[in-house]
């Protein structure tokens, strides 16, 4: 069975492992913190490719940042990475063939192939951490669009209310679904500068009557972006993932946006491919497993 | 060269015309109000299919509502449109092959083959006129989802506004980037039930101060919109058509749109494939040109 070295390189982490063509684990995952230098990150490119490489047929990465259609270079720097680190020469770094691919975007490939959208022509996944991610299947392709970019999740949710995004510009989903804007809708709704994602979901287990208030805010802010892309793509299903994404009830949002949409009814998931999701969902693409 | 019969059915009219391969139309282009009955609309669908279909490969209808992805009949039902008029067996009115496709999808073929984003991959078509319409081409196909409904533009602008919208639902697009959308702002912003979308357009032309600031509002909602689906969609371009397209200015909307995305630069244009574009649109689909 082909197998190819994935590496995902996150703003804080990153990891590498030997993956086959099952998306199965084969080696024990490398976790290295994700330095703050250009040459950081280049050294422990090398480090690990030299040591698995003779091992795999390809390499793949799973990196934060837009990734051009060739899938040879990111195109679009992200604030979680070194300046500069765009112009790295992934194809460059290994005799092998190179594949890069956004995170999120190998993430949904994971979820497709092996995952929560598995058999699935049309799926939408949401990552909800920190920020938002999304990657789009469509017709059992990953959907990239013209420069590679799509499936940025910056549609405007309330374009009156100037809460700035991490994007540059403001109102958009990522600034209400993400964990940072669960904080945001906390420190308004409670007048609390202080107020923590934490404290919020702490006090859910308590059935404290503000923080669920705030808490079901949130979900429905997340509801109605779901509603949206519903009506947009008329997928087979939208998952979730994300380390945000366990304490959405996708009952209750499956059941809400099926009431609302005027496209036929959905499936509203949580992901099943694991924490390593990117690293997977890359080696697969580089493998060509589809 | 061959040619197919298209049919437009809309809610107040039905057209109809031979069209080439080349998407001319080359037959006067017959229109019948269109009547209130299901037995009406039958019988004008009989007349013109035994007047043309000898000179034809192929009967190509565009029509409201949504079309299942096999494009032989209407999935859901329009309020346009009489009832029981998804129960029409498009495929049995013809000895020909029939071929039925979504109005708006169809235009936005159009305008991929012949029109305003003819060339380019990935376009996003918004028909503005009483209501808003959405076509989808990605890798020069139709984009039509899992049942055939995709590109319903009812994503929700101000989830917290509660304006009921077409569909049902409340706070979509639709219903501030339409028409009617337009006329509902101009009753808020200037407090008068009887204000009209016709009052707003003209008052422009006096340079009216509060009638260009609601029409500014209009532009500026249809422009929050179009910014999302470009982060979406990463689309080569965004065409406006529809009765209220006229009154955009498109190059304020690409100036604004590119300012604020994190994907790739987009057009943003104008529809050019004319009044016909549906009816052409679902011909030139019937005949397989792509």
């Amino acid at each position: 069975m082909k197998q190819a070295l994935g590496i995902d390189v996150g703003g804080t982490k990153i990891c590498a492992s030997v993956i086959n063509e099952k998306g199965e684990i084969i080696t024990e995952v490398e976790k290295y913190e994700t330095p703050k230098s250009l040459n950081g990150i280049k050294d422990i490119f090398k480090n690990i490719i030299s040591k698995y490489e003779n091992d795999v047929t390809s390499v793949a990465f799973a990196t934060a940042g837009a990734v051009n259609n060739e899938c040879s270079k990111v195109i679009s720097s992200t604030g979680n990475l070194v300046e500069g680190y765009r112009t790295i020469e992934f194809t460059k770094l290994s005799n092998k063939p190179v594949y890069v691919e956004n995170d999120a975007n190998a993430a949904a490939w994971a979820e497709h192939i092996i995952g929560a959208s598995k058999g699935m022509a049309n799926s939408i996944m949401l990552t909800l951490g920190t920020g938002v991610g999304g990657g789009i299947i469509l017709n059992n392709k990953l959907y990239k669009g013209k420069s590679g970019s799509a499936g940025e999740m910056h549609f405007k949710m309330y374009p009156d209310k100037r809460r700035h995004c991490t994007c540059g510009s403001y109102d958009c989903f990522e600034a209400y679904a993400s964990g940072t804007g669960l904080k945001i809708t906390a420190e308004e709704m409670l007048n609390d500068k202080n107020v923590t994602t934490y404290d919020v979901i702490n006090s859910l287990k308590a059935n404290d009557k503000k923080m669920t208030d705030v808490f079901n805010k949130w979900q429905n802010d997340i509801l109605m972006g779901t509603i949206g892309l519903c009506n947009i793509f008329d997928p087979d299903c939208v998952v979730f993932s994300g380390s945000m994404a366990q304490f959405i009830d996708t009952d209750y949002i499956e059941k809400e946006t099926n009431s609302q949409i005027v496209t036929q009814p959905t499936k509203i998931l949580k992901a099943q491919a694991g924490n390593y999701s990117g690293m997977i969902g890359a080696a697969l693409l580089a493998l060509g497993v589809n």
